[in-house]
Order: structure tokens, then sequence, then C-alpha cells
């Protein structure tokens, strides 16, 4: 047993809670969520209604409900059951050997309990996922013995009385019979949407409720006896079948029985696995973690078409389902390392919103791709002006995430970039690369201003990543990664001089496009070694360690940024800005220079982001600052297994899993401390961690999965693939055969 | 008798109020106030301390005692007195038949009051001033007379008890005896500035206390027969004369009788007012008010050497005693039209601190001249970064006045130019004007940005004149003014080109500045007709008319603006922008535009600067709009009559007079309603008010003065001096004898 938190454990592969309080609804509903790329149910129990936050949340069913936040809609729950006796829920009496588990292999997820009614002891046990191999599908077992004979009612059905974040977004919903089962439909409250849901078991009396139809079915145990009833959840919107009715019904039509559904899942669900498949023997609890937040990364991704991964995944509306810098950033990279499809599918998505962005930045006054903040389906900003507010007075803020954090672009740009650069698909950059290459250089153009005074571009009015610090010029993240999207893009077009399209820059442009490369302002490594990570952030207030700017709170629900929260006139970062440019762009400084950066920005960071630790830990691995790099680590594994981060921010729940941490989790240990990284090939240069005996990992790489072992003294190739891979360690080639090892000292 | 406020009359020239409450003695101190440009002293009373906001501040005396503010001090008070009975000041007794005055045209103050010493009616007289024929002089007589023989002690001294806004600048206050009086030396807090302050009346028993040194003189009354006192104060401080004290004793020891000095400051008060002599017949309140304004000006405006005119002259410290834009753009045209040499020392004053503004353009990375927002002796920025506070959290709010209202060079180069201009002062021009010129250019070239994309050039983050909006683009009126600037100092370097000296551009500069001259984006009118107040102005929420949005206000205190004040997201101005533009630049629109612009933009104005009014009559009187002119020339003249503006903004005390709409009232008169104007002669496009019946103006032009009554059908010439002057009216030139008349219609 490996304890991972208060009555939190795992097993296997399988995490175990024993203990349940209704408070602790909304974040065990996240940590257990079942999902699939495709929809996410939350890790609540069948009985589970809006005042539990029971919720499925399904992609593509964006929606504005309350005038102000378009997000994922969460659809009317087809696992519904209840179990009465005596005209009232058993579920109302005391919880006795409560037990919840979800196995991170294959996504299912039991709950059993034992309730005592009046003498009888009753247990219940439901076991369900969300199918892997039928994303439409959610397959329910229940299953109950008594002590004694007992008669019970088993409700089953379909309820629409579900946890929605911001207003109501199903209207108009119906439900029917069907053949075989229940169906409900409702349109979304401001589209042409429409969603289905139907239910397949065996049905009994109906029952119409307002927001419910219901299936009572009496029910008479004898003692010791379990008695199984399957329940088939099926759901879909008109966005993915125009007859969505007729899907479901034919959906459930031909579904076979829980026990086959579930051994196609679990297959699917090995599939899925493989290429993220990593071992770290030494650190059982490490393990498991890193599991959780694999199982969650993956969950949370779609990949049936081109859609975002949301900072929130399917665990909450929250950040409105959409895709942020995250995406590129944080979650592409295990997608880049060990399935280049997901992250080419991510990639089409960018390349599908690139109207929208066109569009905003239109909008704004500017050219090119201006990509969304906060981007759904279609690419339009669906960042509101105003969203946190100033708790003292109750005014809205505005903050200018949509229009000043500018770096979203070239983030797309530069994983376009990374991506091609990687797997050497070239065939992407001239179908869909170059275009948005283009457009987003044609973006920095038009947003640059030339300064004569000191003869150079600089990028005026931004935010960096360090979102409390509003309204800065020439932010260093923001400026290199500029540079170097406009830089590559200048060489892919040289690279790609055959390739036409009218998004092909003018002579004009191109001339100003390289006069931009040659001139952009870049923050220098000062006399101390440091990088600016604004012009003036030396000249504020340094607070060390950060933390003690907290003492200058009014109220703990107090926004800490722009305009005039406690933060903005202090060195003091929400998360990685400088150090988040050296996690991507290593290449662009010496190892001297990071350190001292480190040592600089680290203490003035507050970490108020889920973003931070991960970041801090990769490049403290990377220099092999360990107790800094385990310190982060440790800190992003477990933040939501230990869920220590605040709900509700300037008044906006923010709630739900990590997602981009999830992903970056992988990164962490990979490009971290296994020092993978590509440079015209395979790099590796480990720094693993003291705790940890062995770390293996599997590696797409020309092509096919390999899986390497490293130790703190050798690199083996673990897998049976043929060939040989050329790897480059502490600088040094070497061609490494299947089953074959190296030896490496740390660098 | 003309009415001008509750219990505030005038007959004649003087200006009288019969009822006094302790707490109007803010604003009756400022009101009150009597002056020479080198001092002034409030007008409160000669038993007056601290609790009743007794002041004498002096010019050039600039302290900053709480780290904070830099402002001029209040001196010692050597015009102390009291009157003593039964150990008790006679003047805590109810006031009767009180009365106080000041005569407008000599700057005397009185002030009469009937106190009951049980039974014994006891009258005190007190008359004083500050002489404008000697600037370290005050003097003052104080008559007593009683109904019945009494006894009483009169106390005449030097009282260190007094008013001081921000701090205690006297330090180390000393009191001594000196040849035919006492004297009082400090050292102000953080500076080498030593003050002296000396007093001469006949000594008696001389009592020291901690503040204060104190003559008490036995005196005895006889019925009805009035007994007559002398004290005179003399002040300098070693800003002025390296040997103060010296200075002190030599001046008390050769000075006159009261009477005698009272003789020469009315002279001096004669040659004063002679430019300044307007008649408004017809309406004998707006011809007082009128008459109050310019005193105002006059007694806050410095002749003696280069220093600013305070934004509250010496009527309180508020606003640090220090030059804005007012005294370039409000006080000097009254200077420009009336008694050019004033104007010129006022432009030294700039080019004394042309160093200062040298260093800050260096201090922000800029190069040339970037003028201190509020400027005191030296030039360097005395606004703080920090100075209103959000009053409910209670927190500092950083307003950027001093970094981003950067409009302030160009109003000090337009300034420079339109003296020149209007008195082909070529040797100024040559001498200092050139120099400030080029620095202004200097600093503005140093301050666009070049937006490639719309090929321009562009002023970014920026805060014109509505100080509400900040961090806002192409600003139209900066942007104008701007080019203004630019384009004639281009001209004049053409002009001038055999003058030498190192601040002259290089050919790289010259080439810069010609190209920005051509190319700075310069607002256009839109298809409405309209100018946008800055970029995206017209997109923020139009509130008409602007005071409705006070009702979103939570507490009276809150500062409108910047960061999140309720005016930031709407379009509701502080004060006159884009009509401000019109009102120093009417040659660049048409009368059309400008109507558009006023009709658009004053109902979205809240004229809560005291440099709104002004403007907008003046405006509105050109364009012939003259219920909307007398509207606004009506609140201007009783802004500080009716004292209806608020003293506290944000948490900081604003109160004293507005100077810079004192003096502007001049210009709302001559320049608005007589429409009188520079082009390349004297041109004069009255539009008088319905109420006048005729306006008598004083100006100076071909080096004399001359006068004009403008009556609502003719012009004439009213004075003798020899010669013709040329005027041009509606267009047309008529060269016009003295006492001669020409007619005219209205445009």
């Amino acid at each position: 047993m490996i304890q991972l938190g208060p009555h939190l454990t795992a097993e296997g592969t399988t995490l175990i809670k024993t203990h349940y309080t209704p408070k602790q609804a909304i974040n065990d509903g996240s940590l257990f969520l079942m999902g699939n790329g495709y929809l996410g149910m939350r890790g609540t129990f069948m009985e589970a209604k809006k005042d539990a936050y029971a919720g499925i949340i399904v992609s593509d069913t964006w929606d504005n409900a309350d005038g102000k936040w378009e997000e994922l809609s969460t659809v009317m729950n087809g696992l519904f059951a209840d179990i009465m006796w005596n005209d009232a829920s058993v579920f109302t009496r005391p919880w006795q050997d409560f037990k919840r588990t979800l196995d991170l292999k294959t996504g299912i997820a039991t709950r059993e309990v034992t309730l005592d009614l009046d003498g009888t002891q009753l247990t219940v046990k439901e076991e369900k996922f969300a199918s892997m191999a039928d994303r439409h599908t959610l397959p329910m077992k229940i299953t109950l013995t008594a002590s004694r004979a007992i008669d019970l009612t088993l409700i089953q059905g379909i309820d629409a009385d579900v946890w929605s974040l911001n207003g109501t977004h199903l209207k108009d919903v119906s439900f029917s019979e069907i053949p075989g089962g229940l169906a409900a439909e409702a349109t979304l409250s401001n589209a042409d949407t429409h969603v289905v849901v139907g239910m397949k078991a065996p049905l009994h009396t109906i029952v119409k409720k307002a927001h419910a139809i219901h299936s009572h079915r009496a029910v008479s145990l004898t003692p010791d006896t379990p008695v199984t009833f399957e329940q088939i959840m099926v759901v879909t919107s008109t966005n993915d079948h125009p007859n969505a009715s007729q899907f479901v019904q034919d959906t459930l039509h031909a579904c076979p029985s829980f026990d086959a559904l579930k051994e196609a899942s679990i297959q699917a669900w090995e599939t899925i696995w493989r290429p993220f498949n990593i071992t770290i023997e030494g650190a059982k609890d490490d393990h498991v973690a890193l599991m959780v937040n694999t199982y969650h990364a993956l969950i949370a991704t779609p990949r049936h078409k081109p859609l975002p991964i949301g900072a929130r995944g399917f665990s909450a509306q929250s950040y409105q389902g959409a895709a942020f810098w995250d995406q590129e950033i944080y979650n592409m990279p295990m997608y880049l390392y060990a399935e280049p499809e997901v992250a080419k599918n991510l990639l089409l998505y960018r390349y599908q919103t690139l109207s929208g962005a066109k569009e905003k930045a239109k909008k704004h006054g500017f050219e090119g791709a201006f990509y969304a903040w906060i981007s759904g389906k279609t690419g339009e900003e669906l960042c509101p002006d105003f969203f946190f507010k100033d708790v003292l007075s109750g005014r809205p803020i505005r903050n200018h995430f949509n229009l000043w954090q500018i770096h979203i672009s070239f983030d797309v740009g530069f994983a376009v970039l990374r991506y091609v650069e990687q797997h050497q698909d070239h065939e992407f950059m001239r179908d869909y690369g170059l275009e948005m290459l283009s457009e987003i250089s044609r973006f920095l153009a038009s947003r640059v201003a030339y300064i004569p005074h000191r003869e150079r571009y600089e990028i005026i009015r931004v935010q960096g990543p360090d979102e409390y610090h509003e309204n800065v010029d020439n932010n260093a993240f923001t400026n290199y990664q500029a540079h170097y999207v406009l830089k590559e893009t200048l060489r892919a077009l040289e690279q790609h001089r055959d390739v036409e399209g009218a998004f092909l820059p003018t002579a004009k442009e191109r001339t100003l496009w390289e006069d931009i490369a040659k001139r952009l302002y870049l923050p220098p490594v000062n006399a101390d070694g440091l990088i600016e990570q604004f012009d003036g952030y030396f000249d504020l207030e340094s607070i060390v360690p950060a933390e003690k700017v907290t003492e200058r709170l009014q109220d703990p629900e107090e926004y800490y940024g722009y305009p005039n929260g406690i933060t903005v006139f202090t060195q003091c970062l929400k998360q990685a800005d400088t150090i988040q440019l050296f996690s991507i762009h290593p290449e662009l400084f010496d190892e001297k220079v990071q350190k001292a950066n480190y040592a600089y920005y680290e203490p003035r960071t507050l970490h108020f982001s889920s973003l931070s630790p991960t970041t801090h830990a990769l490049v403290a691995a990377r220099l092999g600052l360990l107790d800094e790099a385990y310190k982060h680590m440790k800190k992003a594994l477990f933040i939501d297994l230990l869920n220590t981060n605040e709900a509700i921010s300037g008044g906006t729940f923010i709630g739900g899993m990590h997602t981009a941490n999830n992903g970056a989790s992988w990164a962490v240990v990979a490009e971290g401390f296994a020092g993978v990284a590509y440079d015209h090939g395979l790099v590796m240069n480990p720094h693993l961690p003291e705790a940890w005996e062995s770390l293996t990992l599997p590696l797409f790489l020309d092509g096919a999965l390999r899986t390497f072992k490293i130790t703190h003294t050798t690199i083996t190739r673990t897998d049976d693939t043929p060939g040989r891979v050329t790897i480059q360690i502490n600088q040094q080639t070497h061609h490494l055969e299947a089953q074959t090892s190296v030896p490496y000292t740390r660098s």
C-alpha cells in the first residue's frame, strides 16, 4: 500500500480512498474522474445530483448560458441510479466500510458502501467507466448484497439535475422511452447544439419527473446473495452526429454487455498507455503520482477530432473547456516525445482555429494570427474583458489576458516548429505549418514598434507568463519566443520556396520580417548575469521570500495582480517567467546564466499557478539542482492529490484538475530528470533524483516506440525493436542496439 | 453693492464679507489672500494660529518635511497680535458687527469686529497688506476703540505656530530681540535654506515661548478714542539673500511708517493693474468676479526672478507651490497679450529648469527635455509616484502623471513659440528658445514609436489633459501639440541657421525629426466629424450626461480615474481634452468640426478640474455658442468665490485658490468673448454676451499698451498712444488710430 495523501492510498495501479465527506465532493469528483478524451464523468456516485457536483462534461458542447462564460455543457446523467427502502434512499443512512477506487490503467472506478437498514446490512457496489473503446458509451454495473432478506426498489434513469458552473445550458429537456431504454434530449441555451442521452437497462415502472425519467424496479434480495444490474449510458451531440437521436438509439441497440464493453475498453486503454508507461523504481509514491497525472492528461486529450485540451480537462467547466498556451507548452511535450500523432492532432486544432485568430487580430487592428488566449472550438476569443473582481470594492477588474498576453501566438508557432523538427513531418509543414507560421509572423510584424531612439524593434505593453504584471514592455519570454518563431519561419519559408499560397509574405513584408528578426530587442544578460523579466522589473520592490508579500492581503480572496493587487509594484512573480524561457529554450543561455537567474527568480516566485512547479522542476533538474528539482516535482505531482490550490481567485471558480500540470509532470520526468531533448536527434543527459533507483521511459523515435531504462550510471535500451538508435549523452554520440547499455556520468 | 455669494458682496473694487465662521477659515484664508508674487499671507486675522490656518507662504522655500511632498514653507508669522483682557484673548468673546474687506486694486485687507467685554464694547480694526513696492514687507495697523475706559494688554510678536500642510518645515526656530524689534530664524527641515522673520513695533515686556516671542504692552483706552498701533513684518530666506538676518535687520531699520509703506504699495499696485484693467459694463458681478480672478493671478505670479506660478499660488501649500502645464496654457495668455515681460520671465524659468528636464528624460531612458509634471525650483520632478489612494482599500494608487502626461514638454515648447511669434523676440529665440525647442523635439523623437504596420509614428502610453484616462495611445491633444512644436522647431532652426550650440540636432537627428514631422499620426476627423480623444475612446461606455456616472461611487472621496475608478471604462472625461486642443489650436480645425466635437464631448465632461470651465467657455465663445460660453464663464469666475470644488480628492488635500482658472478667466474674456488672437498681427472677432453692454480691454501691441472698447456693434480704440494699430476683424484688415472706431458684425 502506498500512502499518497490523507485517506488516499494506492495498490498497484489502483487509487483507493476509504473516507468520504460530502464537502470533498468537488475535488474528489475531479480526482476520480473517468474519461476518454471525448467526455469526462465526474467521480461522483450513481445517486449524485447537482448538490453533489455530479456532471458529465462532453467535448464540443460550448455554450454561453450566463452571458459571460462560454463553457462546455454538463449533460443529462444517464447513469443515475438510486436504491429506495421505505420510500427513502438507502444512501441517506450512515455510510459504513466505504471504499472507492479508480484503476489508473483501465479507467474503471468503483464505489462500495454498506448501509444499515434497521439491522439488515446492505452492501452496494457500483463499477463504472467511460469506455476508451467507444467514446460515447459509459457502462455501469450495480451489485447489491444484503445480510438478510429485504425488499428494495431500484431506480435507474436519466437525470438532468446536474452541476453546471455558469448558468443552465440544458433547455427544453424532454424525456422519452425508446426501444430498450430511456432517452433525454435537450437544446443548449444559445446554440443550435442538441444533446441526446440514452440509457439502457431493463425497464419496469416508468416515472417521469420535471428533470428526470426513471424506471422503478422492485428488487427482493435473499441473504448474502449478490444481485447484479447493468446500466449503459450513451451520449452524443449534433456537433458529432447530425442525427444524434438515431445515433444514440443505434448505439444502445447494438450495445453488448457490461463485461464485453469493459474488456474492449481495457484493451483500448492498454494501447493508450503503451507510449506513456514510465516506471520509477525506488519511489513508489512518485511512480503512482506520476501515473495519476499521466492518466488525467490522457483522458483530457481529444483524439477523435481536432479539439483543444481544456485547462481543467473534462473534470470541471472552469477555464471553459478551452485551450490556453498550456496546450502547446505543457501538454504537448509528452505527445511530441511519445505519440506524435496526438501532437499533430492538437496542431491541426490550431490550424482549424486560424480564422478565429485572424479575426481577433483584425478586431484589434493587427494583421495575421493573434490566437485566442482562451480558445474553444472556433478560435474566437472566449476570455472576457472582465473576469476577476476587486473583492474589496466588489468592482470588476479589467485584466488584459485576452489582449496583452500575446505570447500565445508565438507559443503555437513554437509547437509547430518543434513538431516538424522532431518528426521531420515536412508534409505537415507544407500543408499547414507554413501558413500558421506566416500568419503568426505577420501578426508579430504588425504588433512590434520600432523605437528610433534605440534603433530596435520592441514589443510594448504585454503580459508575460507571470500574469500579475500586466502592461509591461519587452518581456524577455515573449521577445525571445517571438524572435525564435520569426527566425525559424523565415528559414522554413526559405526551405519550402516551392509552396504557394496567399498567406506567403509579400516581398515588402519579407523585408520587414527580416529586419525585425535582425533588430528585435532581446533583453540581454546584464553584469550580474541576470535577464530582466521586463523593462524596469529590477526597479520594483524586492521581497524575498515572495510569500512575505501575502502579509499585505486585506482579504484572502483578493486578486494579487493588475491593476492594484499586492504584487504589482513588487518583484513577486505569480509563476515562472524567465525560468519558463529556459524551460523551452535551454539552448539560448549557458548553464551559468540559467543558474544565476534561477537563484534570483525562484525565491521571488509565489508559484501561485499550477504551471509553476513543473517548469521549475524541469529547469532545476537539467541544471543538476536536484534538491530544488525534486522539491518542485513533488509539488507538481501532488497538486491534485493533496489539492492544496485555491478553488476561487478574485471571485472566480478555478477548481478542477490541473491538466497542464498533469501533462507537464511527464515532461519533468522525461525532459528534466532523464534529460531528454531533441537536437538533430535524441539527447539524454540524466540527473536522476537520489531516491530513484531507475527510470524506465518509452520514447517514440524514428517511427517506433523504444524504451530506455536509466539508472544512476547506465542507460539501457530495453525494447526489442530491431535497429540502432542514435543518442547523444554528454555531447558524445552513441548508437544503441536493442537490449544494450551505455554507461554515463552525470554532467 | 454687488452680491457675489452668501455673505459676500463688493463695493467698487472692494470685496466685503460680513459673516465669519471658523470652518470657513481654510477657504476665506485663500480668497482674502494678500500677496505680491514673492509671498502670500493667508487672509486670516492677527490672532490666528495653526488651528485657524494662518500661514505666510514664501517663494523659493521648497522643502520636503514628510518624505513625500516637497512644498513651499509657511514661515513664522511676524504679524501676530492679540489683545488680552482679564488674561483671555478678547477674540474668544462673541464677534459682533464683523466685517472684513479686501481691496482688489490695492491688495489692502481689513478686519473690523466688536467685542463685548462685560459691557464695554471694544472695536478692533486691523488693516494689512503684502507690500507690492517692497516684496519682503508686510505692514499692519491695529486700531482699538472702546465705548468705556478699559485696560488691556496688546501682544505683538512673531509666532511659529503656523499651518503647514505636509509636515513641519521649520526646524530649530530661535527667537531674539534685535534693534527696534524682534526676530525669528529657522532652518528648513531637509534643506540648507534658512528663513528669517523680523517684526518692528515698540517693544515692552518681552515674553519668550516655545513657538513664539511676544512683546506685552499695557494699553489704557479712554471712551470712544481710537488708538493706533503699527507692526511691520519683514521676511526673507537665504535663497534670496545669503545674509538673510542682516537683510531683515537693515530692512526693518530703514522701514518708514505704515502710511508711507501703504502709499508706495498702492502706487506699485496701480502699475501692476494697468495692463489688466478690463472693464465689463452691464454686468457688475462679472466685472468684479473677473477682478477677483485677475487679482489672484497677479499675486501668484513671481516677477522678481524666474520662478514658477504655483498651481494654488501662495494661497496654500497644496500642489507644492509648483508649476504644472497650467502655467503655460492657462496663466500665460494674459501676460502674452498684456505684459510680455512677465511671460518672458516665466519662460526663463523653464529655461532655467532645462537641466532638470534633461535629467528626468535620461532617468526614464529618453533624450532631450522631459519637463517635470510638477516643477519647483530646479525642474526635478516633484510629482510622487503614489499620491492618491484607493479610499475603499486604503492602498496607495500609482498614477502616472509624472511619467505619462508628456504633453507638458510640448506645452512649454508651444509657449516659447507663441511668445516669440507674438512679440517677435528673436533674441529670446536665439538665446534660449532654440535650445529649449531642440531639447523638447529631441525628447519627442526619443519618445515616439514607429509602427511599421501602419507606416506612421505613434505616441504610445500617455495621459492626456483628461487625467482619468491613463495609459492611452495617440491622445489627439498630445499628438497635435507635439506635432505643432516639432514642425515649428524645424522652421525656427531653419530661420536661425547661424546659431551655434551643442543642443542643435545632428544631421541624423534632423532627418529623423523631419520624418516624424511628416509621419506622426494625427487622429483624423472621422465620418461623424469627430476626433477620437485617444485610440479606442469611442468604444468605451457612453454616459450622457457624464454626471450620471457618479451614481456608481461607493465613497464620495473615491478617485475617479486610473486604474479602476468609475470613469475608466467610460467616455466620461475629467476635463476638456479634445476641446483643449481647439482652445489653443483653433487654426487646425474648421468651425463645423469644432462645433461637432463640442456637442459630443461637452456632455461627456465632468468638469471635475478647475481647468475645464475656462476652456469650454473660451472655445464656446469663439464658436458663437454664447449660452454655453456664458454658463462656463460664470462657473469659472465663481469657482473660488462660491468655493464649490472639493478640497480633498483620493485622500489628498487640493484646496486653495485655483490659480490657473484665475489667469484663464482673463483669457476667456479676451480670447473668448473679445475674440482676440494673434495671427501675424492682432485679430479680434468679438462675441459679447447679451448681458454685457461693453468690454474695455487693454492689450500690449507693438511695444505699447492700447485699449479697446468693444460693444455689440463697434470696436473703439480708447487709448491716446499715437500711431495706427492694424487689426483683423472678420478677416478684414483695419487700421485704427487712437480714439477711433470701427463697426463690426458678429461672425
